[in-house]
């Protein structure tokens, strides 16, 4: 474990080393967070990681911008449900990371740190590029569609997303309230684990689990796929194998493709009905894909809200059912390394246990034609986040 | 749908008629809930729904005494959450109903409605009590073991507990903070669906539900369960049958049972962890059941409670797998008819579906040898709320 002052200052070399070109970060507190690191207790269970924070999450004494530059922006009076948590468990709040404009889908000023022509992915864009850059250990992101998972794998970082509902939302600016989830970030599944636990102490995670069974997701004439994802599957299924894991591969239900267009509807229609007004007021300087949801949603009619929400309880035992076959799910993050930067790349993948509220865990597995990472992810039953970590140190261990 | 002023008029006179010996509420306002009535909204959806709410949580201007009469009561600031949703929808809020002291096991005053000499069940006691008699059209509730479903059952109302972690529970007093689910009581189906979609809009009700897999749990030679509750699992069979649903009798996973023992660990640990200073404060004034909690809890090493969440992971794929032969599952809520009052009954049955966070809904299903209400309960998937609440509509369409 190492000391948070050392840390702090080994982080804030990195930053000021990296910063101008990587652009992860909307705000920083370096003397705050010196005062921090000065105080965390020697046993704190986060004692040495320093946390960058998605900038739609409240932390006191910041500005919230949302990924959008206010012209006032008064500081937050307290922590969110979150930060406060992580706080409490000796992480040192460095400060806000570059989110897409209210995590939607406007590219971030963030570049990717692997090529800074490329996406780091968003929403969560800062948070993923800011731990892949060693500027923090562990960041806090979110995810509505595909914001923590894809950025993850763009950025060669681990990236984790617990069952719906499981880490409390409380001072994180609402997109989606169905589909909001806190996310994390680490470099490690160790680091993910620490901070999943101080979010959640009922997370725990079996030391020896058992010749697991993972379905992995048969994309066979999926034109989406790309060699790179291809490749990154095929490592990590030769991982799993190898680490004693049973792994079968199975075309899975069209329930899995439907969920995730279904979380468009969703998605515009509650996040108009909460962020509407604001979002018209933003005037000129609400971005082109926000002005895009923002006509979406205003456009969907709450009947079609109420069938999008009807058909995930309809299509929801085509999912459960999976997990009769298997303890877990294998499938891409994304369709392939990161794509330019003129978009946040394609989340196709990830949107359907999104939607479906299922804890998901994005791993580095490899890099692709470009030389750019290319993450696997890995998918449990809702509740079964102990079970996922387990398997994700097992799959890291293997694929190293 | 009733007119509100005339509800509440009713439901007083109701209560003038039977408070005396039944003891279901803490806490009435009729003046307040008289302001209320004339201003309900014409379209709200809970529109002449009189409520009563545990006394766990926090309603606005009112005592929260947790069952234990206070030497100081302040009154509370503002409602809890799930009582803010519902006022919202246009419920009349009452009072507060009579729990069990800090929703464990030590009997309240109330009595069950149906005789005297019998206990309504616990800790909702009141709350199942008060929607029986005709008090309130619907009652919040909570459930950490088996606070809902066991006290609908006794009481011949419905009881639902949708998933763990669905419903926001700010503003009602934790008892075990990884178990403590709102509930919800109701006289109809119908009524419970509203105030849970009051709660959170996103459960949905599919209107046509396919031809349902039910897997009702086989409990030959389980000695606990008396012939009134096989009678009922019994019709409840029949009725599903009738409804066009294909029925299977299977013993279920030892891992079910030991879930529900393994919730005594995790509920005396967590329950002593927030607690515990409080209750010793409470010197005489604790009662003999919360006393063997505290003295449970404070004995329960650390380790012994993190086994219980570990075992909790491991158990839960044996109990994902059986929604994968069955959409829900039928079983009992209690052994039988209510017993006497020294007791608030036996809550085996309810307690896994607890511990694991399954949604489940108790409904009544004919009487017992004593003329006493006896209930079975559905259990759907994590998530499956909707579902769930559609078969509840066809079993009691088809139980009548």
């Amino acid at each position: 474990m190492s000391d948070p002052v050392a840390a702090l200052e080994a982080a804030l070399t990195r930053i000021e080393q990296t910063e101008r070109s990587l652009q992860a970060w909307a705000f920083i507190d370096a003397d705050g967070a010196r005062e921090q690191a000065c105080r965390v207790h020697a046993a704190a269970p986060l004692r040495g990681l320093i946390l960058g924070v998605k900038d739609i999450f409240d932390v006191a004494g910041q500005p919230t911008q949302c990924g959008i530059p206010q012209a006032t922006s008064t500081p937050a009076a307290q922590d969110a449900a979150a930060v406060a948590a992580l706080r409490a468990a000796g992480a040192v709040v460095l400060g806000k990371t570059h989110t897409t404009a209210y995590a939607w889908l406007d590219p971030a000023p963030t570049a990717n740190p692997y090529d800074a022509t490329r996406t780091p992915g968003g929403s969560s864009a800062g948070s993923a590029a800011a731990v892949a850059a060693g500027h923090c250990q562990i960041a806090l992101g979110s995810q509505t569609a595909g914001s923590t998972l894809r950025p993850a794998s763009f950025c060669g970082v681990v990236g984790f997303k617990p069952t719906f509902g499981r880490i409390a939302t409380g001072g994180m600016h609402p997109l989606s309230h169905s589909l909001d989830h806190v996310g994390i970030f680490a470099r490690r599944v160790h680091d993910a684990i620490a901070a999943a636990r101080a979010l959640d102490a009922t997370i725990v995670v079996p030391p020896e689990a058992p010749a697991l069974r993972v379905l992995v997701s048969d994309l066979e004439g999926d034109e989406a796929l790309e060699p790179s994802s291809r490749e990154a599957l095929a490592r990590a299924v030769e991982g799993l194998r190898a680490a004693g894991c049973r792994v079968e591969s199975q075309r899975l239900p069209d329930a899995v493709t439907r969920g995730g267009e279904l979380l468009q509807t969703v998605a515009a229609y509650e996040s108009v009905q909460r962020n509407g007004a604001h979002w018209h007021a933003l005037g000129d300087a609400l971005p082109p894909r926000l002005a895009e949801l923002l006509a979406e949603g205003e456009s969907t009619p709450r009947t079609r809200y109420e069938d999008a929400l009807l058909l995930r309880e309809q299509l929801r035992p085509n999912i459960t059912a999976l997990f009769a076959q298997a303890d877990l799910l294998l499938a891409p993050c994304a369709p392939g390394e990161a794509p330019e930067r003129s978009t946040t790349g394609d989340a196709r993948y990830v949107r359907p246990w999104t939607f479906f509220g299922l804890p998901a865990i994005a791993l580095p597995c490899g890099r692709g034609a470009h030389g750019l990472p290319v993450g696997v992810q890995l998918i449990a039953p809702a509740g079964a986040d102990g079970a996922l970590l387990a398997a994700a140190l097992r799959l890291e261990a293997a694929t190293g």
